[in-house]
């Protein structure tokens, strides 16, 4: 039987659950997942429902779930078999981008990576084994602003539903950042957050002689690697670490933070709450 | 305002989310938190809600859920804060006992520990620390089953809620096994079961040459460390760690496991679905 | 300056370290990283270290430590620099081959993949892309020994030092384990070992309701699944994985897995001591 | 037989381990376990050797070590059974006291606690449980450099190998710092150090949305929370958890990162390098 996903975010109140599962029943559809959260603080419901049912006949359904629910709700009803396109921003480090090709052929991750776009050419090479466009738009001898222009005119024209910025060492300017919708845009960033921001975080953490370093993955937002987080994780490295053997050790971590982030991202997993996300 | 929890378990079927749900809503009770699973295999239906609202006119509320539901359905309401009552058997290892005492003791256990049994003698000493009853019981120059009659008679006389076996180094009868209804029993294993099942797990993860060792915390049924777990955790080990390396280093995921298992015990986010356990 | 590798193997004693390091010191070579372990119960003394120096005047070096130690002593003087060759085994799984290619191709794994073999055709196309040898000796239609043979005349053709069993789902015959010399075969397999030995291992964690899954790399033996274990590592599961997503979430640790063990592997930092390792 | 630990830190150069063992190996000590490290950056080198024979004779055998090293070494011979005394500094949280009473009273901790002092009264009836003194010294109606000196006077008089910090949650001033060897006084902070410096880390990672918490064990200098670290660990948190409930949910991984740094610095295993430790 079909499925789709229902996506319900509003403000908070009682009977919420009662309400869309109601409209749910109604229509027939069975709920064959749901994970909800209210947040304490500021009072947003969230809500992810997998539905199994014959969706052919459902064009209110929408509508009347929406009706039944505070004027702030957004509602969404996606395919759950979709299969999304990523745009993936690069420079030179290999692991990421492989692991995403990789992962996209094999079937592991249910996305089709339309285009990889890097500032050198690096990972033309990795790009074209698997068939994808690769477009190197050097930033040498052209403003930030001109190389941003350029790189979003490119990325536009690839339609993607997100771009995955998998280990592209360049910072992106507000206006750049601005030209995305908040959640299309999403980072590595080879540090556990809020530990070592900004530039050469394994020199930083070489040099005040951390225990563990780790990788965060999180939506861009104009303030420098301080966007919501959706994924974290760490390993243990001891004295006997350089910083050239912590990168290489955590290139792994960086990897597998991505790769588990674009996974709930692309099972519509993830709501922006503030500068944080609710992960289910 | 008041807090309870519902407990519902039942067979599976469509609209079940919205009936709970809708019932909740007519009494005015506000969902704060709610987890729901559904077994594809043999279609059980499982669901945690915790409701907040006014309990005091609430006399049909359980009635009416239950008539909403296919007839197996079992349907409970808790009181969250409610403190209940462990009994503690153990024989000569201190530390799971420790941190039960001094989790208790503290308040970061929410159940009182009205007893302890051994069948040494060895942690009268600890209990008596804390003010909790300890009680020797010796199996020697005693049948096993003489042993467990008069160990069940002094266990039932405190009527616990769980019988926590934390290191009690004796294997359980089937007959002492079914004196107490099946979740009641609560044991750490100090292996990551399936593996090492028995006696002496340490010394055969050692013979072994293993990498991780482990421990499990399940429910006791009358198959030997095969009953239903409800948490597992490893820790890493090397070729440097002998048996008795092994067993220093394992205590500390030993009392990690069983109080993890514990605190989702008393905070009823654990069913049991057949040999297994669904853990909220 | 240039780094070789000295590993030492022998029945313990006094004096050993001493008498090792200090020919080292005669030859005038910098030992900048050494670990060492002596087993108590058998007695057996191993040593790794990297040392630096001149060594085109070592010629007697190694004679003369060999001469310092016990008749039993094996010591082996290796280039830290040399890339090694793998002949890889597959069935129809890409993810431990993907990124054993990946890693190769991108200076991470410091050896070369020298040819891929596989019991169906299906991981081809993948090798193709890497610019590596494919063979594809279809096991139906033949006797397993004859499978064997024909697979055993292939991979000595290559001359590889290591043959991975990246996800190679059939059951070595002594004979085929009898070919290769102990360390020279190494297997990746789908739990932590040893539990569920065998066939379907995600089947049996699903079926026993564990919640860890893990992965084991080990040398290969005659007894199924018992060779030493290298390395292994679990990641949490619940109740709402089946078998199927066992599998799908147990591929990255079988990975990493796989990949940690063939990087001590290839930096001299494995020992066989009898049936378990010494992994510095 | 005796064993002693030899602890050996200098100026790296060729030869040195041969240097050492060469003259234990004179003496006739057996070296049953031996860790070393060389800093590549400023060429210090660490030396800890475990050593077993007969130490009755062994007067000439510390400066005969020490003569052939460089003239900035430093060398102890440390009887491996000691057993430290240790003065604990508390507010009002148990959980890292209580873990320390417990494991000391059960010797899964090879020290004695001589002492608890608090700034406020609340842990005093723990302590008295395991018949520790306890010693409340207000901090009100003081000044801090009073309530310092009274402080530092009273851990003096017990004359402690160690102090620890375990939850103290005031900051010492720089000359209460300077009162005490480096090395003297540990501290458990809450947070995976350098994130979350100074007051309140549980309430800064609620505010930052991040989805590990953690806890760093370190020697204490004069800068906040900048000491060398010694052992850090972290736990994983999501969108559910409160300030609050991450406080309680990392008071685990604070007692158990406390417990390995004291258990590693009680085995000698533990040298300062700067800024930074080497921890064997």
């Amino acid at each position: 039987m079909e499925q789709r996903i229902l996506l319900t975010e509003c403000s908070d109140g009682v009977g919420l659950i009662a309400k869309v599962t109601g409209v749910c029943f109604k229509y027939n559809f069975n709920v064959i997942r749901q994970d909800q959260y209210a947040s304490h603080e500021d009072k947003k419901f969230f809500m992810r429902s997998v539905l199994e049912g014959d969706f052919s006949v459902s064009e209110n359904f929408l509508a009347e779930v929406k009706s039944n629910l505070p004027a702030d709700a957004k509602v969404r009803l996606n395919d759950a078999q979709a299969r999304r396109k990523l745009a993936v921003l690069v420079t030179k480090e290999a692991h990421c981008l492989g692991d995403l090709l990789m992962k996209s052929y094999s079937g592991a991750l249910n996305a089709d990576i339309v285009m990889v776009a890097g500032n050198y050419p690096d990972l033309g090479d990795l790009a074209a084994k698997f068939n994808v466009p690769f477009h190197c738009i050097s930033h040498e001898g052209i403003s930030r602003e001109e190389h941003e222009e350029e790189m979003c005119r490119l990325i536009d024209s690839y339609n993607p539903d997100y771009v995955v910025l998998a280990k592209y060492m360049r910072i992106l300017s507000p206006k750049m950042v601005a030209h995305f919708p908040l959640g299309k845009l999403i980072n590595i960033h080879h540090s556990f957050l809020p530990a070592f921001i900004g530039a050469k975080p394994y020199q930083q953490a070489f040099d005040r002689g951390v225990k563990i370093i780790g990788a965060t993955a999180h939506f861009v937002t104009d303030n420098l690697d301080e966007g919501p987080i959706i994924e974290q994780d760490v390993i243990k490295v001891n004295h006997r670490y350089s910083a050239q053997s912590m990168a290489r050790a955590g290139r792994d971590v960086e990897r597998l933070v991505l790769m588990r982030a674009l996974n709930k991202i692309l099972s519509d997993k993830v709501f922006i709450h503030s500068n944080k996300t609710v992960v289910f």
